[in-house]
């Protein structure tokens, strides 16, 4: 089938691109290069079967250009930054929720039905249902990205009942492994590869978080794809279980042999609207067959033999 | 206090102002005219305290200048048509949800702390939970109406935890009673007066749905503004029951004194998107003390009686 990859050159979206072409699809990729990588398209862009446009999605005319013939929407281009997105509040606007319905009117304007959509466990904003089911209380948010991403939702699933579209919605947990390019662990290894006597830590320390591996998330996506025919499928994406940042620092230097002095800023949370506790219900899509392959601890340990292969990357992001 | 108004014009905001200007406190009211009626504003336009702005809330400089000084904004302006949503999908995001973006930053910039918002039962989307209070399942929304307004909440809430705002966010059922100009009870009443012997009825009139008399609605408003001080308040309000179309019917049939023969469209829905069961559970507002007065089919009567007097409003709305 031919695909249209947004955000292809982006962490998820250039392994989703590259899992795409691996199956034999034809891929479009489409990517602003705004925070986006030209090096994690190395393997597409050999490829007979991609084609690179690099546009910026608030743009409608190349969007219903590169829709031609498509079959289904991947739509991974978003403004992924939870934690500054109080300094600039029109981003997630603009690049998660505009862009989305830009997304939706040029599958309108071809007549493309289906779309795979990345969402986040951050939808449902401070919870106290743990782990955090689908049909968990109607959420209040806390930060600007997941209100940004809960809108987006919110036109595909009435893009789904108004015009027959077929979605799927996955709320990731944070996402780790190949080509991971922000976060903690990315922060951390950056801050000790500086430093390695000491570690400034955001919060207390103490905050649960939950992770998934790269390839465990690709996987997921498309057991799902197979095995899920609703018009609206919605999914969490996560392992069965969450660590504290502490346990995270724990296991990176001790990979990385080093005992640094830890720092903290303290407080439960690590920025305003940073939320102590993500650990979401996968128990869906594991009924449909899907399990991860990785636990949270091995998800960040190859993170780690990732970036030390790859430290152009350290220096690339600020 | 010296208050904001988007929407003045509108059915709701027009009400709204003029209660505030009978309290004493001063309004500054906007409306673009798109669906405002002027003659909504002839009480508020004879009182010194009240100043109209005609502007379009698109355009952030009228409203960050309307917002100096300004305690607490009432945000109603909408695009409060459900039905024909798919005609025109960009109206939803515009008016709904990028209109709340630019009344959120016209506050930051005037340190403008405090929101009331008129979002909707819409928002629950089909849900199996009847009545549906605010803490139902996470709803998957099947209009694009109620995609905006879960946006607009979701904009809300994330900035009331970043920016330390005061929100209190309404969902409505469907309002009736003074100014009320678009529903099924204008449209049913519309209809007779055209042509008394028959009525065409969208669906097959056993939509069951539930309303709310605008005076009640205005008490709910201000009952909640004294009683509850959460950072984020979040109301259903309606009253204890729902009514189906056909009841609605029966009862303007018998105030009109009319027997037409009923032509149903057929189909549970009255067109895509439409629920067929809306009935919210309005407990948390009523264990603050609150209550309705009038029951729907009194809100129903008094709707008709405004009507008649008002058969100009008729004439004004195709």
């Amino acid at each position: 089938m031919k695909c249209l990859v947004t955000g292809c050159a982006g962490f998820i979206g250039s392994n989703l691109t590259d899992r795409l072409l691996a199956q034999g699809h034809e891929v479009i990729g489409i990517d602003n290069f705004s925070t986006g990588m030209p090096e994690f398209l190395k393997n597409a862009l050999q490829s007979k079967n991609f084609k690179l446009i690099e546009a910026d999605l608030l743009q409608q005319g190349p969007l219903i250009q590169a829709m031609k013939e498509v079959n289904t929407v991947f739509h991974l281009a978003a403004n992924a930054d939870v934690r500054f997105g109080t300094n600039h509040p029109h981003k997630d606007l603009e690049q998660n929720t505009i862009v989305t319905f830009n997304v939706l009117e040029a599958m309108r304007a071809n007549k493309v039905k289906r779309i795979v959509f990345a969402s986040t466990g951050s939808i449902y904003g401070e919870t106290d249902v743990f782990p955090t089911p689908e049909h968990a209380p109607f959420p209040t948010q806390t930060s600007l990205y997941g209100a940004s991403k809960l809108a987006a939702e919110g036109m595909i699933q009435a893009y789904a009942e108004g015009f027959d579209y077929q979605a799927y919605i996955f709320r990731f947990v944070s996402i780790l492994g190949e080509r991971y390019s922000h976060g903690h662990v990315f922060d951390f290894y950056k801050k000790l590869l500086r430093n390695s006597n000491e570690l400034h830590v955001l919060g207390n320390g103490k905050q649960r978080k939950s992770y998934l591996y790269i390839q465990d998330c690709m996987d997921a996506i498309f057991y799902a794809l197979e095995h899920s025919k609703q018009k609206v499928n919605i999914f969490n994406l996560g392992t069965n279980e969450y660590v504290e940042v502490n346990d995270s620092i724990g296991w990176i230097c001790e990979y990385l042999d080093l005992k640094p002095q830890l720092q903290y800023e303290g407080g439960e949370r690590g920025w305003i609207g940073d939320n102590p506790f993500i650990f979401l219900d996968c128990g869906r899509i594991r009924k449909l067959g899907w399990q991860p392959r990785l636990s949270i601890r091995d998800g960040i340990i190859k993170t780690l033999e990732y970036l030390q292969k790859n430290l152009w990357l350290l220096e690339k992001r600020a």
